[in-house]
């Protein structure tokens, strides 16, 4: 085992031990150094990701296979794609691509792997296939792409990798983990972002309910793919230029018990002048907000108040209330009205009101009503619209029961149910060798849904004359492509055996050659772009295929061709 | 955008641009050197864990209005629990401390962590403050936990952490998200293995479906300490000793289609002599076996059986076949028996068969007549006992559904319902403030479930006579501890608003000081370590809370001092 902890001597000996491995994963990495990322693409000796052991012992145990047999060389292609729409919906977004491709570009196996692979070898493997283990990168390795953020159907491939069979071996368990999260979270927060429209306000919350702090960070990333505004991880705002939001939690609320605690006192307006004492401004206020409210004062809890009248004077331009530590509507709100309106004498402006917990739409609906009241009595038109923002376990049912008090909600913070797909916590993407060494490939199992489809494909999206895609068709990369215009065949998977005849307004070819010869060979997106790219992919998209709930299935079809080498292949096994 | 990438130019920026943060994060990390991990633990300059951002942001948000009122260096403590058994169960391993302390160790801001945080905070925020950021550590954090792999039940802590409030609070975020999912997957572990019983082996498979790189090494390390017997994460091998497995995938047997592609052809008996030609050898056997078993030789799979024929003389002693990429019983299983008996010929054993999918405890069941007639007709003992290992997506529902027919499997691999804990993907565990500056605090919401307990307290775990523990007993920390032997008064939490009266046969203190001064102070255990703790701790466990469909609640209870503070409090508030 890997722990050479043990006495009080050497407590320090847990860093090395088995209990951190996110922070010594770090060492391995050591080398790559801010500077040779934005250098060239080439890989360079020593600039090496670390992470080729990120992999199923079988990939090693096969590639011995594969090279004690001297086909380690033979030129192959593998298929990465989904059986099954996410979540029994119509459509996935694509993502994880960029994560893959620094992947490939950093893949080497250090000296240190290479003993730790020989080590998890039966013993008597020949020495010679670790030798060859250190000549092994990804510069012989060719990627073909949808672009990152594209909707996707089941299986049209995601990625085509060609190259030396034990290579392209290697990388399957890697492409898989770095593809299959991604690219499910993303559509779970796009499915989010059906739902709640394209105004409200999306927030990820999920740091403290991800798997691990790096499923925490993908979460963040591909949230925002998906179509969601903000995240709560600072670290995935400076990583990834994500804008961040938080304001409080309870603990600051309880943290507090009377107003006598709160220091600084004084808080100056916002035009400038002579600084008041906030706590006795905001008591005046709660006071005329509780006789409007009609909420009776002595239950107002005053440590909540305390904590609201310090927050205000920490941030006075950027003041919210977080309202349910006690009671939402006989302390919470009217504390929050008493402390904003004190504000807005000073001339500033509360930016909202926070609700953790209970039934999220009907108290909105409640404290909107409180709010307008407000409004209209103090004259203070832009009162009423103080923003709501609500969290609490929310996930796609509760956002359907939303109904129409949830038309007073305006920004909705999502957490367990966004970043660990509860309804499908896995999109279940598989790798399948198609050809080798000039040979088509399938497997056929005895489990139709299993089967895979045979040969190096091309994809096609064809589109109506309103520009909508309707069929995404798969064709021997041989074929000529369908041309606009022009009737053709296609075999829907899944459909009767009987052909389609379709005619295309329009043709778009899918993949994108993004990897070449161990250089990124295509510019890459900034994550805006991906996002601004998914939400017009998603757009395109027609509504029946996009309904959460029992969509239309998007058709996905084969060539004649295809058809045909499928039937032989078939045929010849039987 | 953090990302500088745009043009075919700079192809390279994307390891820089916001694609691939577990690369990125490496940069971050370099200063842990091996070295400084198992140097001594006290925290130095220039040893950060550059993980202090990945937190939310209202807890910069809270430190400054802290920081404004004076407040960051009042005492306070927090409480890491849970609210409810995960899975509907009836206890949860607690997991992840290691962890924790290693962040703890590393934990401090550094200059572009500050600046990020300064350009997230509102304008205005006072200059000092980011001064004062610098100055930030764990250096003055206190950490009680219950030792890693226990036990544990709901609202008893598994941290208790002091220190200033403003420090504390900045840690919650990071220590939920370690503790969270670990102790997650460990009970979902320890699940699988009470439903699998003790004898069958457990393996890990579920990298590719895990939630991101990280997800799936922290799923390898918890299920070990779950009770899993295996990993087939390479990575999770090297970095935390836990034995690898795996063989091979169909995409090795799919990629041969003809014996002549065998090569080389020549294997030497185990106990030396002259090498034979094995594909054909093992031909002669494969007509051998068809004719036992009934199966029509034409029927059989050449690819298939030149895959077997490769991979045995590749690994003659560690040969195992994975029988369903074509028929299981028409081709797999007649292929496998052929090359296993040829191999038996020449002395080496088969380590196993494997199957991948269909109905898996009837196949294995039929699979095992089969080895059990070669057995019997070949005069070969062992043959009838070749481990069957079997993966298919299997979940806690499948291996109820086994049955007796389960009986004939050997080994389980198990990914997506292990790593992803679809029947509950969060622990949801929770940091709640009980005591600041001497005050005892509690968040009074009105949804009782989510109150907390206040005050700073101390756990005990209570034994019958057998041994078992019946209760666990939370108490104010200033009370003398409950004594053996001795009547005491309970107040059952979500019980009867009696008080139960028990008497200990023996007490157990369920925390232990792990931090303190900046320093871990309590030797911490390896990995197996941790993984036999919680095997015994669960042992000791009475069957009827371990039971995994509704199981008998475990006793958790109040002193009357801590009852008594709580009824203070609540009727206070209101």
């Amino acid at each position: 085992m890997g722990s050479p902890a043990g006495g009080l001597q050497l407590p320090g000996a847990l860093a090395a031990g088995p209990s951190c491995h996110w922070l010594r994963a770090a060492t391995w990495h050591s080398s790559w150094s801010p500077a040779s990322q934005v250098g060239g693409c080439r890989m360079e000796p020593g600039r090496r990701s670390r992470l080729a052991l990120l992999t199923d012992l079988y990939q090693f145990t096969m590639a011995y296979g594969y090279w004690r047999a001297g086909r380690h060389w033979e030129p192959a292609e593998f298929e990465l794609s989904f059986r099954r729409c996410p979540f029994q919906g119509g459509f996935a977004l694509g993502a994880g691509l960029g994560e893959c491709l620094a992947f490939l570009r950093g893949f080497s196996l250090s000296q240190a792997d290479i003993e730790y692979v020989r080590s998890a070898l039966p013993s008597g493997t020949d020495e010679a296939f670790f030798d060859y283990l250190r000549t092994v990168d990804a510069s012989e390795v060719t990627v073909a792409a949808v672009p990152e953020g594209s909707v996707v159907f089941p299986r049209v491939p995601l990625l085509q990798v060609k190259g030396p069979l034990l290579v392209v071996q290697l990388l399957e368990s890697t492409l898989l983990c770095l593809v299959n999260y991604a690219s499910l979270v993303a559509t779970n927060a796009a499915r989010f972002r059906l739902l709640a429209g394209p105004d409200k306000k999306l927030m990820e919350m999920g740091l403290r309910r991800a798997q691990g702090p790096d499923g925490a960070l993908s979460a963040s990333k591909y949230s925002y793919v998906g179509g969601f505004d903000f995240t709560s991880n600072v670290l995935a705002g400076q990583l990834y230029g994500i804008p961040v939001r938080g304001t409080v939690a309870h603990s600051y609320v309880v943290s507090f018990s009377a107003l006598a605690e709160v220091q600084p006192r004084m808080l100056a307006p916002r035009a400038g002048g002579e600084p008041v004492d906030f706590p006795c401004l905001a008591t005046t206020w709660l006071e005329r907000a509780c006789q409007l409210l009609r909420v009776p004062r002595e239950g107002v809890n005053e440590g909540e108040l305390a904590a609201f009248v310090s927050y205000a004077i920490t941030f006075p331009c950027s003041f919210q209330g977080l309202v349910d530590t006690y009671s939402v509507m006989r302390s919470g709100v009217p504390n929050f009205c008493g402390v904003a309106l004190a504000l807005a004498q000073l001339g500033y402006r509360a930016i909202g009101v926070r609700l953790d917990s209970g039934d999220l739409a009907r108290q909105a609906a409640a404290i909107r009503r409180m709010l307008r009241a407000c409004s209209v009595q103090f004259q203070l038109p832009w009162f009423e619209a103080v923003p709501i923002a609500v969290s609490n376990d929310v996930s796609e049912q509760s956002l359907e029961a939303f109904g129409t008090e949830g038309s007073d909600i305006d920004m909705i913070g999502i957490g367990t149910h966004l970043v660990t797909c509860p309804q499908q916590p896995s999109l279940g993407c598989i790798y399948k060798l198609v050809q080798v060494n000039g040979r088509p490939r399938m497997k056929l199992t005895e489990e139709e849904e299993k089967m895979t489809l045979p040969g190096c494909k091309a994809a096609y999206r064809l589109r109506d004359a309103a520009g909508r895609p309707f069929m995404d068709l798969l064709a021997l990369a041989d074929e000529s492509p369908p041309r606009a215009g022009q009737e053709l065949e296609a075999w829907v998977l899944g459909a009767s055996p009987e052909a389609l005849r379709v005619i295309p307004a329009a043709v778009e070819t899918l993949h994108r050659t993004y990897f070449k010869d161990g250089q990124v060979c295509e510019p890459l997106p900034s994550l805006p772009e991906v996002r601004s790219h998914a939400a017009a992919s998603l757009r395109s998209l027609g509504p029946a295929h996009k309904r959460l709930r029992e969509p239309e299935p998007y058709q996905v079809a084969m060539t004649e061709k295809l058809h045909v080498l499928l039937q032989t292949l078939r045929q010849a096994s039987q």
